[in-house]
């Protein structure tokens, strides 16, 4: 079973793929998807819509996950994050894979082990759950911590 | 000069295009792209983006226009808009379309003369740019409005 989590901003979206055997969690790939700040946002979103289509393409994923959108801050925001998620998942539709949600800390929950834990406590945890892999950043090391969040959720 | 005008949403986004030569205004199409209330929201996404990727094929418009997002409202409401929206702008960046946004009221000023327009005076006043024109329903109303004000807007 392999599982793809995905981290979508419109600057940067990050991604990760595990394997998953029973409970033993083996890492295959991340990387982050960037976007030039000054382009046309059309192209930013295609970029990244493109750039996923081709790790699915590549890696072909069982199933997909990403963190929920917490919608309660800037609507400006808001809108650009659900603009490049809106890509991103779409890039998965048409490959036929549905992307499930997690709440930010049900994916500190299964990472850490408590739902209020930090940023460098995932990456620690990170760092433990899948020795030697070099995460390609912040928004890599999310999206391997969403996967590892729906391995575990089953 | 070919304007496509976009209402994005993701149970029903219209589109519109028209032909504008000087002050000249033709319609060329127009439609809306309905997606499954119960498939999976990846999905949903997917048949957006192929929905205008393949209008815009059809037509190889020379630019592309849609509302600005009304962001104060529902977080919800703004995050599904937000989606549908990000997926529709990616397939215009794909064929190298950027998006020119409008707001509401310069929508409505250019079509009806007064940016307090509603809808019903909308859509009369797209009866007589656009006479003897079938629309889809009132999301392509709403695009080949945007398509409007975006050639008046030049």
């Amino acid at each position: 079973m392999l599982i793809l989590g995905l981290d979508p901003s419109l600057s940067c979206t990050g991604w990760g793929v595990l394997r998953v055997e029973g409970s033993r969690i083996a890492h295959l790939a991340n990387g982050e998807i960037r976007t030039q700040p000054r382009a046309p946002i059309a192209l930013r979103l295609h970029y990244l819509h493109d750039g996923i289509a081709a790790v699915i393409a590549a890696y072909a994923p069982d199933r997909a996950a990403a963190e929920e959108v917490f919608v309660n801050k800037n609507p400006q925001s808001t809108l650009k994050l659900a603009q490049a998620r809106g890509c991103v998942l779409a890039a998965c539709g048409a490959r036929g894979l549905s992307v499930r949600e997690h709440a930010a800390r049900a994916v500190k929950k299964a990472v850490v082990g408590t739902g209020g834990a930090d940023k460098t406590q995932v990456q620690a945890m990170l760092a433990v759950l899948l020795p030697g892999v070099a995460v390609a950043g912040a928004d890599a090391a999310d999206a391997l911590a969403v996967a590892i969040a729906d391995a575990h959720l089953g």
